[in-house]
């Protein structure tokens, strides 16, 4: 996958591209990444991105024309990619978005800075706007990083058996089981004992059940739509009758 | 505010201390960064961080001991300091938080990698779990970056009066009015006519009439809970109206 962002901050990406399953996902060749700054595709001695907007305000708006310049020259490199903006105004990203993107053959990042971009640039130029949550960044390079982290752990190959994404939270509606390590006592909590019996459908069924048990109790929205499976349906209903027991 | 990370990588957060409003607050002396390596705390020659799962199953899982050391060193430096995990599971940051998080003394990330972090560190240490958005990520040092750089810009005297963050999307309920630069015509697309005008009371209505029609159309969701004014309803009414007309 042919991955380009267009950013005001290139130095922001060098050690991005550098660390943990984004290093491996380059060295493998699943990853091709490129950072186009926004500034020399500027015109002028000042390669001015920025000017004040339009009926006054405070903030300063990015220019449209050295963003389609800087854009014009990410295409040229990878016509066939669709070309996103990082906005919070944007469709919210999530594990199922991530799974859409993660077949796509390039992605190109614009990452807005300041007040926002000017809008016949996004008008013209810009397949999707995505936000990665409800709250307001300095600039676009984080949600960027963040949708390629979560995309690039998705395209086959890039992680090994040993860290697959199969188990991951969100990727059977429920948040993870909680894990343990040694050592076998850590202040005064040892492991839960059902995990050193070696009994592997036991074993399967406390995950299955804590999985659930931390879902209720961490993220009820996520059950909301839920079709529990009968082993799901039992769990809950032991839980109801153990309730019942406590409070009569 | 005294910023502590305890991470893997503390390489990933040269280039974010470094940059924009993050290096504005660093040197205007309104966050004090620290980042420390996790590394760094774990015993023996091989300073091992991870360890195979109590139960089985792939993956490894981030042992409590150096977790646990490196945090004494962290709450040495900011005793009173909020220590928040970065995981999946954890409450949905959004700019609320961010406001309630940008009036602590100091806080203290703590950045999971590989499958999760043993559950007993969590139990005994954690304050609080954060989860940026419904996505896994391989690690929780992008979250880190996201929560500060969110919150970084709340704190008095961040950002200047030229970028205040009191029109900021969220910040009253809406998504932003759209934003227009230099030039007057990009593409075949002129700038809205009214911005031209220097008419400041009708460039004022046309900019709540477009937060909240872009809101009605990218997020509808934000409006559920909205108690319009009387102004937002006028609107609303009008649009009403207009598509009455429109389908008979």
């Amino acid at each position: 996958m042919n991955v380009c962002v267009l950013t005001l901050f290139p130095e922001l990406f060098g050690p991005f591209w550098d660390h943990g399953i984004i290093r491996r996902a380059v060295q493998g060749l699943k990853i091709n990444p490129a950072v186009i700054n926004i500034r020399d595709h500027a015109e002028g001695r000042h390669r001015v991105t920025d000017d004040r907007p339009y009926g006054g305000g405070c903030g300063m708006v990015m220019k449209p024309e050295p963003l389609a310049a800087a854009l014009a020259e990410a295409r040229k490199r990878v016509p066939s990619a669709t070309t996103l903006l990082l906005s919070p105004q944007g469709k919210r990203f999530d594990q199922s978005l991530a799974q859409s993107l993660a077949v796509e053959e390039g992605l190109i990042f614009v990452c807005g800075r300041y007040e926002g971009v000017d809008e016949r640039f996004v008008d013209q130029h810009i397949d999707a706007e995505i936000s990665i949550g409800d709250f307001v960044l300095t600039g676009g390079e984080l949600g960027a990083m963040v949708v390629i982290d979560a995309v690039a752990r998705l395209i086959p190959g890039v992680l090994g058996n040993e860290d697959s994404a199969g188990s991951d939270t969100f990727s059977d509606g429920l948040v993870e089981h909680a894990h343990f390590t040694r050592p076998p006592t850590f202040g005064d909590a040892p492991v839960p004992g059902v995990l050193l019996s070696g009994n592997h459908q036991e074993i399967d069924r406390w995950r299955r059940e804590t999985a659930l048990i931390r879902t209720v109790l961490k993220r009820p929205d996520l059950l909301a739509q839920r079709d529990f499976s009968p082993q799901e349906r039992a769990i809950l209903e032991k839980w109801r009758r153990d309730i019942d027991r406590l409070i009569g």
